[in-house]
């Protein structure tokens, strides 16, 4: 099954989506999960169209310790069933836009890479087959996280607070189908060095058994992302910094943090 | 400012939205949030159509620990800032509707009786006034939960998956505007005996603060619901009970609970 790409795009004021070949996009009408998506006959260049994020999730679902070696090094144990929380749907982010620090918040800001499921079937209590073949294909996360809310208040783990800000939902630049996610590798760079090198056979519960997990929690629909978790080599973003997060089948989720000096330069 | 109760419903296969007048649905037509909303000069008897959730949020915040009789008798701090979790899109459940017991749990439901308050305009790091402004109305919830998962993992408290399954985001029937707010008292009953008596004057953080202090956590569009939090009175669910949450300036919210047993008798 050959790899294919898709992204959505702004051009000209209205929204489109389509396969990435190379450096053009083939744009394609109808929908993108259902199989009526069909090439409407135009073609542009990537460069002269704004990407999207490549879906518009109902809910985007990010697991915690769900990596061996971050395991290990916490001395955590391995969770038999996904332990999640969401990101608001405010948070989404498209590659190339800025990630701002929040105006109500001093704290350090956290990059995660983490590789993300996009769901292309209504799925719920699937078996492993049936959560196989909801499976759509998968992009990459940037789990932005607000770290110094997260424990701020001792009688309560703010999960849905520090990962919600306005931006910190970033994903994309593409949704790639077709690929052998056992083998794949998620790198983060910071500013252009290596901070994190995940293999997904380091995963402690594999894409297809989150899936499969999840949807005894809950109905999947087609767009849903769910971000499979972080490993080690978590940091803070100085302002300025520029984030990538990288696989190489799917492309590189590239985004700059901007500090709250650079937003009051701006305003 | 006159009360006014808005709902959502199917009719004939359509989607529409009104006003409840008593016994009659005076159907409206354009945005219920922005201005737009005109009578279209339908009229239906309510009993003739089916209500929907009065709103389609994109996302549904919902508060712990924002009741002072509850934080007396659990002995905690009260909080400044709102603490709080998200419900999935996926379990949102209209009045009349059945919740039903997962198919994965087999363990305790419990009913929690709340006030929601229902965005009607775009709201972000807002003052008091603005969040005031935002306010559109208020709706009653039942924010259902599998308590018995909330801290099956030690390591993690599972405030999303127990607050997500399918139908466990139950609101409506209606949403009241032009209500005053800190005059409300929201009433569970479980079979027809009161079960939680809730002043919303016993709230640590009240309606107009919790939106600007949300706000400044994340944007907050029209439709959007803040489950207010519950108090003292919460409880299990047997299968076959019946719940309300009553508001009377709003209207009473009721779901019967159905267990695996009835589920497979109806299979």
């Amino acid at each position: 099954m050959a790899v294919e790409r898709w992204v959505r795009f702004a051009r000209s004021g209205e929204d489109g989506f389509g396969k990435l070949e190379g450096e053009t996009i083939v744009a394609f009408s109808g929908d993108m999960f259902d199989g009526s998506a069909r090439p409407t006959g135009d073609t542009f260049a990537a460069a002269d169209v704004r990407l999207l994020t490549p879906c518009v999730p109902t809910k985007m679902i990010g697991l915690w310790n769900n990596f061996g070696a971050l395991a290990t090094k916490l001395g955590l144990a391995r969770p038999t069933h996904p332990l999640y929380f969401f990101k608001a749907p405010s948070s989404f982010l498209a590659v190339g836009e800025p990630i701002r620090t929040p105006a109500s918040y001093a704290g350090r800001v956290a990059f995660e890479g983490e590789l993300g499921i996009v769901i292309g079937k209504r799925c719920s209590n699937a078996n492993a087959a049936d959560a196989a073949a909801a499976i759509f294909g998968y992009t990459c996360v940037n789990d932005v996280t607000a770290i110094d809310l997260l424990d701020a208040d001792p009688s309560f783990a703010q999960w849905s607070r520090s990962k919600s800000f306005d931006g910190f939902g970033v994903f994309g630049p593409a949704i790639a189908t077709g690929l052998d996610v056992g083998s794949l590798v998620i790198r983060t760079m910071l500013d252009g060095t290596e901070r994190q090198n995940m293999p997904v056979s380091d995963m402690t519960i594999a894409p297809v058994d989150i899936v499969r997990s999840i949807s005894a929690d809950m109905t999947l629909v087609p767009g849903d992302v769910i971000a499979c978790g972080t490993s080690v080599g978590v940091g803070k973003m100085k302002p300025g910094s520029t984030v990538e997060v990288c696989v190489d089948e799917i492309g590189t989720l590239r985004n700059q943090f901007l500090g709250a000096d650079t937003l009051a330069a701006l305003a």
